[in-house]
């Protein structure tokens, strides 16, 4: 399945022509006129908004800067690989890219989710300030580093909602016995709380709660959420999105693909990724805010927060998994060592910052 | 001033030395491999810590992505053109690119402050939000289009803290007579209260505040205010930034030497700033975080929350200077009108996500 191919470009070409090497400029060696096609297979439905166009984005951003020196061809879920096969298909080079969430790959390796989102975790702008400048990423690309795998940031949602329920959440007793889709760690605090939670792909939220095979349903935010239709199946939209406070997605490269890459194809890919990483965030503030205004004056939903006690009691259980599994690997205990560490500042910073300001908004 | 050159490139090396053009890969046309060497003015002192050195990294990120196609000098306040006059001088084409915050050119039109920042407006997430996918760009653009200049958003701080006092600031009677340093809509907001707005390019706050010389002065957060030392020229740290809740840095592209770009780098340079966009409020989330903690151990001084009475005063004053800008000038109207209905919408999704989401870090 693999079919990177190298087309000969200017400076072949010029060099057949009996061109010199040196009538070149020193700054576009032969090299840097080869061209790659690459495969980029993602855990999204086809064009999903804001996810999957997201990466339509990046693929057109990274065509247009490298003036078709390498082109990208997006494959959603399913098309190439499974939406849950994207690691290891990226892994093990049957395609060079692919674009996800870290959180899904814990089964690798638990310390991944700390590159997405953890619950009451850090939002989209700490989570970039600890990637970016806080020592974020070079621990991610250590624990990736065994899976041949070069990880990238490259969108993010912001905070999400907590999800849609088929009955009101008064206290945490409400929760018990509840069937609720929710991957990662948020999944594994409900399971403390005594709720049931199920793994499902994008694609089957939608029939499995309107059948009541699930009691409840998150995934990303109002924007998301009505392409899906999932106001249809639930009435009780709850808000915050504890568990999901600023999800980074990722774009995983294959060391070898990579290395292949000549430098500014390396550099071209790159800040393509950290400007899609605002772009996505950025699609996701204007479109859920149009969202949720469309699902406010739908008589079918009702908008609710979850009481303090259940904020509180999910928070306890969080801290609770991420202190298992820190004693459990070595390498969860370093990455949550400098998370927390990051955490602590960014909260008191935040605390005087954003969150003082937005509160003038009463 | 102006020397951009025009090296010949591989193209025009390749046709001198007999190669006939259908030899060349249609995607790199001889024009693509023009060089160019842009030179950058900025409003920011040299390297400045995130707003200098943000520019420093667009101009490298340039440089990577192009493989030495556009080269980009970057010039501080001063160095080639004085702070307040780099509108004029990339509007001319004295210089091909700029750098600095739309609010200095409300002499040239009030309406540019709109897409920087105003008092008790967007957050950064917000503004980006706005401009990328809200129809702010449409109107910049527009607003810039009568001068020659190409906006391009290219920075932000995120919140802003709310200046360096010399006295605390108990009510808004507290504010009547003081010189504080504050630019923009801010200052005419102050004016309201009482207080005698001055402005002053970063370089003279220092003394300014420590000779008494003015009573207060904002600047941008911990940790360029530690890198000026004002902590050292006033006791008393007032937050929230209510008159800089988030200003958009702009790179600003003389439009001829934009038209003049082939498609290829004119994606480069968007981009570029989009990244770093993105990564200059990646660099003052962590780096404010660790500036802040310094302050809170450091004896003289205090940091203290603005009562809510004057945060309420202040955002009254506020709406009457913006009503009365829109008033007296169309443009203005238009671009408030987008803007506040943009954040009518926007407010009501960040209650329910990020602000809702900070609220439980109690």
């Amino acid at each position: 399945m693999k079919r990177r191919d190298f087309v000969t470009g200017l400076g072949g070409a010029a060099a057949v022509a009996g061109c010199a090497p040196e009538t070149r400029q020193p700054s576009t060696p032969a090299q840097s006129q080869q061209r790659f096609s690459w495969d980029l297979v993602t855990t999204w439905p086809p064009n999903f908004p804001g996810l999957g166009t997201g990466v339509n984005t990046l693929a057109r951003y990274i065509g247009e800067l490298s003036n078709g020196r390498l082109e990208i061809n997006v494959y959603a879920a399913g098309e190439l690989i499974p939406a849950f096969e994207v690691f290891d298909a990226v892994s093990r080079g049957t395609t060079e890219m692919g674009h996800g969430a870290a959180y899904y790959w814990r089964g690798k390796t638990e310390a991944a989710q700390f590159f997405c989102t953890i619950p009451f975790g850090m939002n989209a702008h700490e989570m970039n300030g600890w990637l970016y400048y806080g020592g974020g990423m070079a621990l991610w690309r250590e624990v990736y580093e065994p899976f041949d795998l070069v990880p990238i940031p490259a969108g993010n949602t912001g905070v999400q909602t907590g999800g849609w329920f088929n009955k009101r959440i008064d206290s945490m007793d409400d929760l018990r016995g509840l069937r609720i889709r929710m991957p990662g760690m948020g999944g594994e605090a409900l399971k403390i709380a005594g709720a049931t939670p199920v793994s499902l792909p994008g694609s089957e939220i939608f029939t499995a709660l309107q059948t009541g095979a699930i009691d409840a349903a998150e995934w990303v935010g109002p924007y998301n959420d009505i392409a899906m239709g999932l106001h249809q199946a639930a009435r009780y939209y709850y808000y915050p999105g504890w568990h999901e406070p600023g999800p980074t997605l990722e774009c995983i490269i294959n060391r070898q693909a990579w290395e292949q890459l000549p430098e500014d194809l390396q550099a071209i890919v790159s800040v393509a990724c950290q400007a899609v990483n605002l772009d996505m965030i950025s699609e996701f503030m204007a479109r859920n805010a149009g969202g949720l205004s469309q699902l406010e004056a739908d008589p079918s939903v009702e908008v609710l927060s979850f009481p303090p006690d259940v904020l509180a009691g999910l928070k306890a259980a969080t801290l609770q998994v991420i202190e298992e599994l820190a004693a459990a690997d070595p390498v969860v205990a370093r990455v949550w060592n400098s998370y927390k560490t990051f955490l602590d500042e960014s909260e008191a910073w935040q605390r005087i910052s954003e969150q003082a300001y937005v509160a003038t908004r009463g």
